[in-house]
Order: structure tokens, then sequence, then C-alpha cells
């Protein structure tokens, strides 16, 4: 049993999402990756599966990947709208390192082919495990002092992606985590009311 | 930031599923709402869409959904492959209660229709919310001495769920979280070796 009850609940409630980070750390690079090491080793998947992986980009790699997706995006993007859109690349360019989550098809595959029954549920575990992998780490980076938020510009990048740092042809990109040392705190965020979410009948 | 750095840790690598439960908690069920509320109000979702919603049922309703869900399995499973399905509802309905985790699809639709570009995209967004929900209410239900696991009956016992407990149509079930006293822990977990899941580009 779990002994810790007060501080998983601060990390639930102080976990948010930050877009001004700066390239210093409090911990090493060492220490990043045991973080990602646990955080993929424990995350629960269904049936057991594993199907998450994770690419953890630091120093050089993180303003590669950063300037890949600008330029992709500048393909896409009218000159005359950029601005902002370059703003937000030089943000989190300016963080200390990027996590890639990925799932690996090839894992939701096997899992299809060894339970047809249940084949049309697998690709929608394997996107609620994504989920609490990345929940896990996002919470964890900002327990070690980074703060953090999640990007999504795949499939624009994939290939990109793919082609620079070798990534096997099975591993989907799902979600993108900039991060880095807080340089100013998020805003205060709108709740929608509890009663329209949350129903108890006992 | 977050202050406990061990706490979480602790909770992450504890997390297990549990499936030998009991009607027993050492929590009032006014502290479990309040479990479920907080976790409702703090899990992170894309676009602050707040699309998760929850459904809490103890006593008889507890009861109940498992009663549904075997009568509706006995109508699929062949009688004489019954057995081990049957244990496995009653070992459910020993627990204290189960957490239902939906996806409201309106939210899902309005998102989509406030922003086109991204509309194929809010789908797969909103499963991945919902995993990170369910992970925090899993570990927080583990935090406070509860044993629970995740099962997935839809879309076999939706009808059931959705004409008695009267929930709105556009909310979709994701999964079912039927927890309790743990009366025996679970096994040794088999983990595949990191280094087939992690890469680190520095």
């Amino acid at each position: 049993m779990i002994q810790t009850k007060q501080d998983f609940f601060t990390a639930v409630k102080e976990r948010r999402s930050y877009y001004a980070i700066s390239k210093e750390s409090d911990i090493s690079d060492q220490q990043i990756e045991e973080l990602l090491a646990n955080a993929i080793k424990y995350a629960p998947t269904s049936f057991n599966s594993q199907s998450g992986r994770v690419v953890l980009l630091l120093g050089e790699n993180h303003d590669k990947l950063w300037n890949i997706t600008e330029a992709a995006l500048r393909e896409i993007v009218p000159e005359e709208n950029f601005g902002p859109t370059a703003q937000k690349m030089e943000g989190f360019r300016k963080g200390y390192g990027t996590v890639l989550f990925f799932e690996d098809l090839s894992v939701v595959k096997s899992l299809q082919e060894q339970f047809p029954t249940y084949a049309d549920k697998f690709p929608d575990y394997s996107l609620q495990s994504s989920g609490m992998l990345q929940y896990i780490v996002w919470t964890a980076l900002e327990i070690e002092g980074f703060g953090a938020s999640l990007q999504h510009y795949q499939p624009l990048i994939d290939e990109a992606v793919q082609k620079i740092w070798g990534i096997p042809s099975d591993w989907k990109l799902l979600a993108q985590m900039p991060f880095g040392k807080p340089t100013a705190h998020p805003g205060e965020k709108e709740f929608q009311s509890i009663k329209e979410r949350f129903k108890v009948f006992k």
C-alpha cells in the first residue's frame, strides 16, 4: 500500500502547463533519464503489453526538434500569420529538453492477432495507456523543478523525426513534451462545476 | 513547484492491479467522493476541455453493475465456459465500489466544430486525457488503502448502465474500475527491457 497521501495529491494539484521555460536544470541528465525509465517501466498497460516508447532529446537534439517543427509549420502557415507560431517555437527551443511519446503499433497489432475478439479495442487502450505515461512523466518532471507542456505536432514532423533519430517505423508519435526550468508561472485555470462532471449513486 | 519527490514515485511504483478485494474501506464515502472530485478537477485535458465524466457506484449500485455485466456476458459466453467468467464477476462484486469513466462526446464534437483543422485529433486527445484521469484515480484509491483494477465491459453494458443510472447519451463509457480493500497481493510483474523502449539523444 502506498504510504504517502498528501504528497501525491499535491503533485496532482500543482501540475500545470508551463510555456515559459529555460535551459536550466536542477538535476543531472542521468537523473532525468532515470525518471523517464521509471515512468516507462511502471506506467500501466492493458494486458501488460508495455506498448509505450519514449525518446528524450537534450542539447542540440532538443533545439533541432523545434527547428524542424518550425520549418514544417512555415510550409503550411501563411507568412503574414507566422509571427505567433515563430514565437511559440522559440519558447519551446528555450527549454532544456523534449520528451517524445510514441506507441509501438507492432505491439498493438500483435494483441489484435492474439485476441481477435477485442481487436477494435486495442488501439483505444494504447492511447489511454500513453496518456497515463505522459501524465506520470509530466508530473515527475515538475516534481524535479521543471515546467512542461504537452504539444502535438504529429503527423507534420513524423517523417523528419523518424529519419533524423532513426526511429523504428512502427513507433507512432503521439505527443511532444518540451520542458525546462520555469521562468514564469501559468495563470489561473478555469474549472467547470464538478457537479456537471461527476455523479454518485450509493 | 511540487515539493514531494519520493512519495510520488513510491505511488507510481506501488500501483498495481488488485483482483482480490473486499467490501471494507479505511476512509469514509465522503472522502472517496472528494478524492474523485479532485482527480476530475485536476486531470489535464487538451484545450482545457474538461471532457472527462465519472460515476461512482457504491453499495447496492456497485453490486448491480456486476450483476448486469454478468447477465450480459451470460448471453455471449457459452454455458460450459462460463465458470471463470462467473468467478471474475463474483470477485468484482466482492469489492467496495466501482468508478465508471466516461468521455462527454458533445465536448469533443464542439472542439471539432471550433477547430476544424484538428478535428481528427480530438477523439485521440480525449482518450489520452481519460487515461490520465483513470491513472490519477487508480493511484489515489491505492494510496487510501484500496486495491483497484481497470476493466472494459463496454459496449456490452452501455445500454443498461445508461438506463439504470440515467447517464446522458453523450457520455461514452470507456472503463470500469472496481475497488475494495485488498485481500491478497498481486504477483510479480514482468518487465520488458527498458533499452527496447527508451532512446536518449544528447
